[in-house]
């Protein structure tokens, strides 16, 4: 199969929470996003996509509170950005429930977690999933976090990632280490659960983590689950390329990202994979109508629900930066702040004035969006993963659950016709879905070294 | 109404596990527990609990093994004695989904926990389920839960429980405090999600935890959930009797049982609460027929495959005790043993041979067992209600799903008859149901003192 032939991946990108991205749309009469803590509003949703044979529900998660901004939450408050947020986890088994394919990637700060029962909430969520579940390892970057957790502040960035590089050591002597492949036995006759001569402890004294004991859990499909990263600093990157699978990228422009997605496909490579052991996902926002002036109607109703202000408080604690302290004309340079250069909407110009940030904002955030009848959705989707070498989209929800509903009735089918998205769902877990190559991480993967023969 | 027609509660007692309370039982050719780690298995449980309108599933859960017994965890593997065991967290969204009234007890170790995490995760379970979810609080037991959490040993008795007050402390500020009752109000028009105004900032500095951030939820319907607890040490009791609602307790006869509910409830009332905001359970199982023969002949067969070893291994543990070492006539005196003296079937008497203490494990646990028709099975609950003073049943499975089913189908509509089980389910909270007093903890319980006027 050519380059030119790949198969489009897609997510839905969302949060349990109102407002997640496209900030302000909340406010749309036909938005129902503040229904998010009730179970129907994710059951249905879930339907929806895996109609839309869509290949994973990712769940984005913060800890803490947007107060970069004014110094203050009274905006996150009042436009929901991101706050309340609810615990992702919890949604999982209900929307697994009521879906056979769906994979879902939930978000998780490993800095506020202890692996050992980090490990075994993944391992029950694989086996209630059969499979389906992954996590998208972040380590936090927020300062209120650290003091709602009684630290005095973030531990610094490459020290986030060391100790991350060890909680993930830990993880896979407990994932993959801990239980041997036929330790199960499940004989009744033979009054034999499990053998155990096959089911080792772990032992892990390192500089963050000490762990002593059994995993708590049956060895699950995956074991490890599907490994999503975001990082995109050096160190990050560093990380990233040796841990992740799926990797979601910022992306504002096709050249730039061909750049970042050829590098990290050749850090890979380095580090002992192949280029294609990882799938690039950037975020994106649509907006599909049955014609271009359809859809054009459509972004011009939802632009005045959204709140450019609200996207750039957001962006404030992204960087670090109080917009607010700043003239509309004053140049703003955020290249030296402790920014999260993730998928968070970073763009590549690093200093610009207030007014011009505020112009990007168009639905609230600085996500590419792409307006358009379905052909020329398409067109734009296909181009980018032609272009910029990327396997996929994280598409962020508008007016929900609409912009989700419109993607999966009117983009999907051309995306088919055009022989660049499955038209059904292969069969196994979300790892055998993506990769094809089983169920377990390949043996050249860092967690097989972990593995008992 | 009078004591002798108080309507009796029930909670099925399980544990997201093989081999839970009745051990052995497992090997059953009609037992399907080994399918703990699938969602049908729990879905399907759930429909049947809320068919026999139980008020609650309540999820036990341990972290650490069994390797107190032989210094070993070979026959907790080989009888699936708790381990593998799974979060049972995971489970109740995809049990909500399937149900309208049925509560949801869930087990939780404080001591592995952050109490600003753990806050958000049972906010978010409360919002999905619509208030009807239960916390059973744990501070753990086993030595060998906190070498896998890295720590050298568990903390001293008491000293467990002068942190749990803590943690509590600290949940109820989060819970109770962080945001007002009118904090939120999903209001389109004016824009306007939540009143930045009405929503605060706990500052928590104690001697264990300190938290500075707001809650990350807004307010759930139950606020609080459900309080459970069982702890039945001196310094348990007064913790149990300040915070709880719900208490599970070991009951081996009923005058001895008298005593210690007419203890819980003084002390509840010396703490400034009422007697009957204590709802009182013991554990339980029962095996019944359609006849008494039949239900004996049922008995008989489940014996065959129960294991007296396994409930004496899991016993082991419980009061840190090796029984391997002791001959069958040895006596054994485990009253000074660090035991946890709750609901996991410690008896009366602290001083037996190995024996007897083998004899007693009839189904592979200590737990009574009660066999008979509908009728015997209905009598003795009446009786232990109405003479122990005690309000329900933890109802634990033998051979499943079928103890559950014949629980439901033979003693419920027994039990109905007599006017001593309700019909239907109320609507309204899990707490709204068990108290008829609204959905909110009462003003006089400890946690409104965290309340904003």
């Amino acid at each position: 199969m050519s380059q030119h032939q790949k198969k489009i991946l897609l997510n839905a990108f969302n949060m349990n929470c109102v407002s997640h991205i496209n900030h302000g749309l909340w406010t749309h009469p036909r938005d129902n996003s503040i229904n998010y803590n009730t179970l129907e509003y994710w059951t249905a949703m879930a339907q929806t996509l895996e109609r839309g044979l869509f290949d994973g529900l990712f769940i984005a998660d913060i800890v803490g509170v947007y107060d970069v901004y004014q110094n203050s939450v009274d905006l996150p408050l009042r436009e929901a950005i991101q706050l309340p947020v609810n615990d992702p986890m919890m949604l999982v088994s209900a929307m697994a429930a009521v879906t056979r394919h769906l994979g879902f990637g939930i978000t998780a700060n490993l800095s506020y977690e202890s692996p050992y029962l980090f490990a075994r909430r993944l391992s029950t969520l694989d086996h209630l999933t059969r499979g389906r579940i992954g996590w998208n390892i972040v380590t936090g970057y927020l300062d209120s976090a650290a003091r709602a957790m009684g630290l005095s502040g973030q531990a610094e960035h490459d020290l986030r990632y060391d100790r991350a590089d060890e909680f993930l050591e830990v993880l896979y002597k407990l994932w993959e280490g801990s239980w041997e492949d036929d330790a199960v036995r499940r004989d009744k006759g033979a009054r034999l659960f499990a053998d155990p001569a096959k089911v080792h402890q772990v032992h892990h004294a390192g500089k963050f983590y000490q762990v002593d004991g059994y995993h708590l859990c049956e060895p699950s499909i995956q074991r490890t689950p599907l490994l999503y990263q975001a990082g995109t600093s050096a160190r990050g990157q560093q990380f990233t390329t040796r841990h992740a699978e799926a990797i979601f990228i910022a992306a504002q422009d096709k050249e730039s990202t061909r750049k970042t997605v050829q590098n990290l496909r050749a850090q890979a490579v380095a580090a002992g994979r192949r280029a294609e052991d990882l799938k690039i996902f950037i975020g994106i926002a649509a907006v599909v109508g049955d014609t271009t002036r359809q859809a054009q109607e459509k972004f011009d109703d939802y632009r005045l629900h959204a709140s450019a202000e609200a996207g750039l408080a957001h962006f404030a604690s992204s960087v670090g930066i109080d917009f607010d302290r700043f003239g509309l004309d004053d140049p703003i340079d955020y290249s030296g702040s402790n920014a999260i250069q993730s998928a968070a909407g970073v763009a590549q110009a690093k200093r610009m004035t207030k007014r011009k940030l505020l112009e990007q904002f168009h639905l609230g955030s600085r996500y590419p969006t792409l307006v358009g009848s379905a052909q020329e959705v398409a067109d734009e989707l296909v181009a980018w993963v032609d272009e910029a070498g990327i396997d996929g989209f994280n598409l962020s929800r508008t007016v929900t659950p609409e912009s989700y509903e419109d993607f999966t009735d009117l983009v999907i089918p051309e995306l088919q016709t055009r022989g660049r998205y499955k038209t059904a769902y292969q069969e196994g877990s979300l790892r055998q879905k993506l990769f094809n190559e089983g169920d377990r991480l390949p043996a050249r993967h860092a967690a097989a070294a972990y593995r008992r023969q």
